[in-house]
């Protein structure tokens, strides 16, 4: 008897699968452009920084827009929540490994102070930086016009899987049409990862779509209920549904990979499945200026009935301006994350970001299992 | 020269292996309905507590069919072969890690007293709730009309592998038609992993599959004998089987995924692979409830001459409310498992168990070398 | 540009990626016929003890004909080296792992006494049972007339790699046709795992092939020299070409996989992959009548300019008997390999060797992945 | 919706994935010939000494020259920047593994003394050996004819990634085509991967192409820029490109495989992949001659603003003669790699490196995997 199929199932890619293939030419790398383009925003780093209470309050925000990048504020996060984060903060580092999920579910159950959201925004655009926040996709429509109203430039609706429609007994759907219409900021919108949800999304007329369901460090997704995507596969797919949307009605959406990058060369090899910017948690965590004092965790972890992810003890390694320019004495690839990309473009002879979304890659073997190989075949 | 194909052999792949892509619409988990049916009986969950004797004793059984699954009673294990079982249980627990397995091999070859089965029959119906019992091929015969008599309502025939027709010198071959035309009691039949033996059994007019050989962590099957299949490649075999069995008969014959589960995660990709429920030991050997003080071992752990498994510790970790439906601050996958599967359901927009099989699914590198990376990529 | 294919290579695959698929009848054990034959001989279990010093001394050679298996006695080795070699295993056995490569250059450096090969051959046909002797392809012809007249009734040539051609400058390569006719006994050469090569030796009129170059524990011929094929294609590709000689000569010549079987599951598995024998190095060395003390070597280690392989410590897990028959309270596969093999005959519905041949087998991750993953996913 | 697929990627093996297959005849290592040659130059060994700091100095270069192969002075490197480098090595070797980083950026942040580049060639030449000279594309027009003139025979460029084709604002690229008129010494260049890159530099007219990037030992460029290709998937795609040219041409240019190789499996897979030579670091690295002090780090690891790679403790294991022919009590192939590559030639029946290049391969799972089964397995 021949077994009939059930299912089919494609293989799925992560970065440590992945390797970028030089070019035939190469470039110098301060000859790469590397902007990145949100509707009329122009940013000179195609970075932007997580919407994670390890990562992003409003000092950060500002410092990082000065540095060329886009840091997203968490609207459903403590800085929303508490009138001195600060102390917050300092307690959930302090807390031990085996109590610090009950403490994030005591510390996430407060209310939303809706006033500290005007705050929060006017004090980040006193920097002159651009302004983006985020909320989940139930607290949208609520909070767009108040963000809105208090300079948000760009708002960004976000949980683990966001979808262009959504069935729910307790409160009517997001319909992402109306959001839209209803704000003059340009919208971006996650996570997704596959080819056509990501589509649907784009077809609701919003302008970003970040992608990454279950890859990143700080995230279980996949443990807990099995649900997820290696990003390599996940950025790809989104790729397509931006070519295939970009033909059907000449609009570009941008997408932004999500998670799961833990280095320089994961950054690399996120645009070369197509990126067009890159959201980063883990790494920037790691910044002196950041407000996780060393820890890192995702905003699915404080969950209620069915928290996700862990605290990790990222530990601080330099200054944000190090995480993204250097100098730097660090090898591993968590410090100068834009002498990295400038320098990949360099070697696959990518003129820009887009250049680089075509270099070629080969699947390959994890870089863990080759730098561990020297060892053991030693004595 | 070339070189001839001396046998086809098709991948194979596990719950580490695969990860569920989300939906393109979405669902409130809420509204998700994951009912399981054995013919006239219908389970709130879809999941059923081993024969295994660190999982389910008489008490056990009662809690668990209370919230709403199906426990079984193993009627050749230690609740039918000694008075008060608790002391065995006790003693097993007790045992240094290389003395368990003879002490085991001595505790089972003490004869089964029958009139304990009725007792322990009697005693789970007096809870009011479902009660299933189980027994290997040899005796089916023998012990159904005694389950039946005291109240049994399912009957389950569980070995390593069982199939439609066996040889031996010693007895007659169980004939699956026979018993059940003897009975009134609906019977579940197990294990097989692939698609023809599956179809087979099925045929014989049996009333559910447990799907699952060599998947456990509880089993070392494959280092003993080399067998086994693992275990999201056999229950999408067997859910084929289930499948080309309903077009020919008419008849839907659920299958249950039997063993490999470690977390929420795996639960969620069985029910993604093609199951219609689950049966779990591990897991729930780890409730307070359990019997098991602590530890779980596999039923041909005490095979006199040719012994397999291990005895493993797996803790005690909660009540088995909280491994079922929480609330939990524990982030690993292993509580709240109808949550998860609620979860899982409403990102792949599901609404119930059916939909669920169908979702979309990628061959993924398992999510426990992604988990580490982080650290490998640290000083 | 596209790049053109430089060379092909296939996968080919080991113990640890592939399991057996249970069968859609089944068996009893006992009613399994496991016989070996080589041409007139006939063994109740087929399983033969590798020609290495940790392994098959002439006591050791007595009781395994008398348990049913073949030991192979080495003449190369120290069996015909040393009046005394009891004292010499002692004292590798005692040397430090620093020291022992160099202690065993120096111990296989002795010249061979010829007296001695007659006599372990008289004192291992006094008990009565088959005797087998190996030597290398370079001593064959001298060594065939000597152990034919001292009593020998099986002849193995064996090296790491043995081809029908053999091209030297210092000696005229081995024909294998002049040998088989020069001496009455059947010939078993190896070691060969290609079709092709394998296929040309049986076309030189012998009566057996080892199959296997580079997958035994104790060998590290792939570290030294890149040269090795993973055992299960190494066995499917020689079953290929032993029916490819049937088919064309009508001559039924069994292979004997030879290295890399570390328990009974990997013992299954190469019947399952094609083998009519298995010759085991590593497992046999555990017994307590084996000659090396708890430790084990492969005869490629003593090379005098390019030592390979290591000594490694298996210790002593129990007798002969039990590592054959049992009875064992060990559950890893070390113990009762006659009953795995039985075992996996029964689920497998297989009546005899030839038939386990034609089990259905999958690729299926590594049970050590998933021994461990219990662990990884525990706190 | 069927995704569409926005990106090809091929698979790419590494050494650790692929074995050689035994041949169908067998040779005496002793009847191989293993010249290398490059445009008028013979070697009897086919194997290059790498251009770093921690292998090759003066004293080195003559040795390895002597004994049959080629050293590659850096005329980048310590040996030209200070006129007593072992002081500065002898630094190196004690700097703590935190600092070590910050001292290579400064060490190499001194300026090249034009002077000490004739005095190193000279001293080379006196030894009557052939002299190689590397630096990198940016200075490879100023230093040829100083390095001419005192009298070297090859010169080599060398950078990460060298392509045809080089677009830079500071400087006009290098023409490989000028550079060859304009020097009577025959040009290797390096480093590349692809086929089409090793086709474009093969046309310039160059002698030798250096292939590998990202596979080292010393190297994280995977880690920082994510870009690498594993080595057996580069050697045979620039295999296949020097078969391309040599058709389109008539001249046969020699690949050398450059990196990654850490025994004498991987080198003699390395040939099995199509390459004509290998040139080697950390293996050569652990000579008691190399002036690394048991310390190995690769040349872009002191790159001013983004560092790569890791000074690796390899240790000192034995001379130089033992590290290439031998004797040795090693078993793990760090030592006796012309022996090696001899009995690999033996085993294949190939009596030279152009038949080895054809010899047979499979994809079979890591050594590294193997070799710890055995413990796996064990209690």
């Amino acid at each position: 008897m021949t077994t009939p199929q059930f299912k089919e199932f494609r293989r799925a890619y992560g970065f440590d699968e992945v390797a970028i293939v030089p070019g035939d030419i190469t470039l110098n790398p301060d000859q790469a452009n590397i902007d990145f383009k949100i509707e009329s925003f122009t940013f000179s780093i195609p970075i932007m920084a997580a919407a994670m209470d390890a990562v992003t309050d409003v000092s950060f925000a500002r410092l990082f827009g000065k540095l060329g990048g886009l840091a997203v504020l968490n609207l459903d996060g403590v800085q929303a929540r508490y009138n001195n984060p600060q102390e917050i903060l300092a307690e959930i580092a302090r807390s031990p490994d085996d109590e610090v999920t009950s403490l994030l579910q005591k510390v996430y159950s407060q209310p939303i102070k809706e006033n500290l959201i005007g705050e929060r925004i006017q004090s980040t655009k006193e920097a002159g930086v651009i302004c983006a926040v985020s909320t989940a996709p139930a607290s949208a429509k609520h909070f767009a016009p108040m963000a809105a109203e208090a300079g948000a430039d760009i708002f960004v609706v976000q949980s683990t899987v966001t979808t262009a429609q959504h069935t729910s007994k307790s409160y009517r759907g997001l319909i992402f049409e109306e959001l839209r219409r209803s704000t003059p900021m340009p919208i971006i919108v996650g996570n997704c990862v596959s080819y056509s949800a990501c589509l649907e999304l784009m077809r609701t007329g919003i302008s970003g779509v970040l992608v990454g369901v279950g890859p990143g460090a700080a995230c279980t997704t996949r443990q807990v209920i099995g649900v997820g995507v290696p990003q390599v596969t996940a950025v790809m797919d989104c790729a397509a549904a931006r070519d295939s949307y970009q033909r059907e009605s000449g609009r570009y959406v941008p997408i932004i990979a999500d998670g799961g990058m833990r280095n320089g060369g994961d950054l690399c090899k996120a645009f070369a499945s197509g990126a067009d910017a890159v959201m980063l948690g883990s790494i920037l965590a790691q910044a002196e200026e950041a407000p996780g004092h060393g820890y890192h965790w995702g905003m699915s972890h404080p969950h209620a009935t069915l928290p996700r992810g862990t605290r990790i003890r990222v530990g601080t390694t330099g200054t944000l301006e190090q995480i993204l320019f250097g100098p730097t004495s660090t090898t591993d690839g968590s410090q100068n994350l834009v002498g990295s990309l400038r320098t990949a473009l360099g070697v696959c002879g990518a003129v820009n970001i887009q250049q680089m979304q075509r270099a070629e890659m080969v699947i390959a073997p994890a870089i863990t299992t080759e730098g561990k190989s020297w060892q053991l075949s030693q004595p």
